[in-house]
């Protein structure tokens, strides 16, 4: 999406990536490497006049490598920080950023420890390498704590509180090279088994602005250029600082169609140091993804304001395979839009246990 | 921007184009060949599992060799009608689709017959293969006659009234496998030099229902596939119908941004009897050509709401090299972003005498 975005603003891309089938590689040269073989970054940085990525475990190191034949973004602090859940969350708190209660664990002894300043419910997680929902365990009573140790201990954890929430919601922000920064409208995610199902986009959300100051701390302190994404639990009034991502997010596929500037095509602008474009929502917009399975094209494409995006995945249960988003200005046809376009999008994996 | 418009929809192109640096060979497979080179067009229709095209010189008898294959759309029919000024107006008069006034010129003793009774000033055209004012000469008194019949004659020629009017306006429709319709609003166009400049939508125009009928009596006559073009000369109440494109059109390039579905995704979704997007205007949208040179891509998008669209095509004189979109809701600041545009893009040649 980053290349579709790009090839407008007359750009081309290389692309590295460890798969054979890599759905960017249709659009440009791929070269086929996992992130941490030097030899094929190396043959990358020489071909690239600008670096950046949609991945937060590709190495740091990496960056650093690439970050001395081309200017690579998001710089490699804010990486470590995102990819880490506990550098992540002390960033939080030193940013005056609420989170949920959390604590370090190292061993068993510190996971009972935790659990018990914590209380249950909580859930253990790795500190790296966790997405969609993997890495993760949660506790609800002592009898859990010994098989969640069993399934990740090991690997450096963190044990968070397990918070009731009235909603997820995300904010994206964009920061140029020049500093200049601009916010998307807060979104509404509903997550599922670890796993985004859809987002809406709620601008003039009464929370947007206290969670788009949020985004502004992070992006200032992080000398921060490119998308940024970060997802909250809301209670009230009060937002609590779940992750960040230092990419292009999930909760902003919907900028694509539902925003003035795309956050594809806005975080190419920050990256090459162009002026920044509008990020007000246009109309109403929601985004669902497709996993595991495709929906029928032409039931989907048949409802009014629905935009398909096919990743060229192949399907397998869990899997992100695209997304599509219902999009108008008409607040009932939206709606409807929406109902229609759940009952064509099947998430199999909600209903089955794969868990 | 056909393709950049398919691979969301989970489509893969193969491109003919007798140009080594075809803009399009990024996108896709690329098969150097003239849209006459029957060995190459065997080896495309291979490949292929729709045909389309978007360049009325392809010959026709091209497209029936690629149709024995693949579904090919627009059809023969539609393609020789829009390729011969003079079978195109006949089929407008056919359609009572009102025109200027035309006469068939096949020697000079026609050119001196013709002026007789269309009067000056008047346009002699070559039937076939003309574009971008290419293949047309303005006869303005009998002196010009001469120099107009050395120019063109030879090649079979229509000579049209040189009409005053008050504006070039042209409509875009679609019509699908199944035979549904859908139109773009009306679009208000600027042509200077036999090139089109800009073009800005004026939806809910009160000559949009009259041109939208007159293209869709086309798309019905010809059983259309695809996305057509269809331009007008206005006067007052009356529209006269200068030529179709049976083709996405520069004149529907705003509908990236500017409407609900593109007119590349909803040529795409025409030809592949998937169900039409919605045509609707999205606030105010206006297109402006990049001709001959390249603006400065900053300045360009430092404009509220600018998307450039680059064709990474060589600059040369009177060549289209992109276009920039501005799209916003708020209309004053659309009118100020059209007018900053309008200081930022140059057209050299309509400065130069180049013609």
């Amino acid at each position: 999406m980053l290349a579709l975005a790009g090839f407008p603003l007359g750009l081309r891309f290389v692309f590295l990536d460890p798969e054979q089938e890599a759905c960017a590689a249709p659009l440009g040269e791929h070269i086929l490497g996992r992130f941490d073989d030097h030899e094929q970054l190396s043959r990358f940085a020489e071909r690239a006049h600008v670096v950046t990525y949609e991945f937060e475990n590709v190495p740091d190191e990496s960056i650093k490598l690439l970050a001395k034949c081309a200017p690579a973004f998001p710089n490699t602090a804010s990486l470590v920080s995102a990819r880490d859940r506990l550098k992540e969350k002390r960033l939080f708190q030193q940013l005056d950023i609420p989170t949920p209660p959390f604590a370090v664990v190292n061993s068993r002894a510190d996971l009972d420890q935790s659990v018990a300043s914590i209380g249950f419910p909580a859930i253990l997680k790795t500190r790296t390498l966790g997405y969609d929902g993997k890495g993760q365990a949660i506790v609800r009573s002592p009898e859990d704590l010994d098989f969640a140790w069993a399934r990740l201990g090991g690997a450096p954890l963190i044990l968070e509180k397990f918070l009731q929430f009235q909603r997820e919601v995300s904010v994206l922000g964009v920061r140029g090279r020049t500093g200049k920064m601009a916010f998307y409208p807060l979104t509404e995610n509903v997550h599922h088994k670890g796993i985004l199902r859809a987002s809406r986009s709620c601008p003039g959300d009464q929370l947007e602005t206290q969670a788009q100051g949020y985004v502004q701390l992070l992006l200032d302190h992080l000398g921060y250029v490119g998308v940024l994404a970060l997802e909250f639990f809301q209670n009230g009034d009060t937002l609590l600082a779940n992750e960040m991502a230092p990419r292009v997010h999930n909760s902003g596929h919907w900028t694509i169609e539902g925003a003035e500037t795309s956050q594809f095509e806005n975080h190419l602008r920050a990256i090459l140091g162009l002026p920044l474009g509008g990020t007000a929502a246009v109309g109403h917009s929601a985004m669902i993804n497709i996993i595991g399975e495709l929906p029928e094209l032409a039931q989907v494409l048949a409802i009014p304001g629905a935009h398909i995006h096919l990743y060229e995945k192949t399907p397998r249960p869990g899997r992100k395979l695209g997304h599509v988003t219902v999009q108008g200005s008409n607040e009932q046809e939206f709606e409807a839009g929406v109902e229609r376009l759940l009952r064509v999008v099947c998430w199999r994996d909600m209903t089955e246990d794969t868990s």
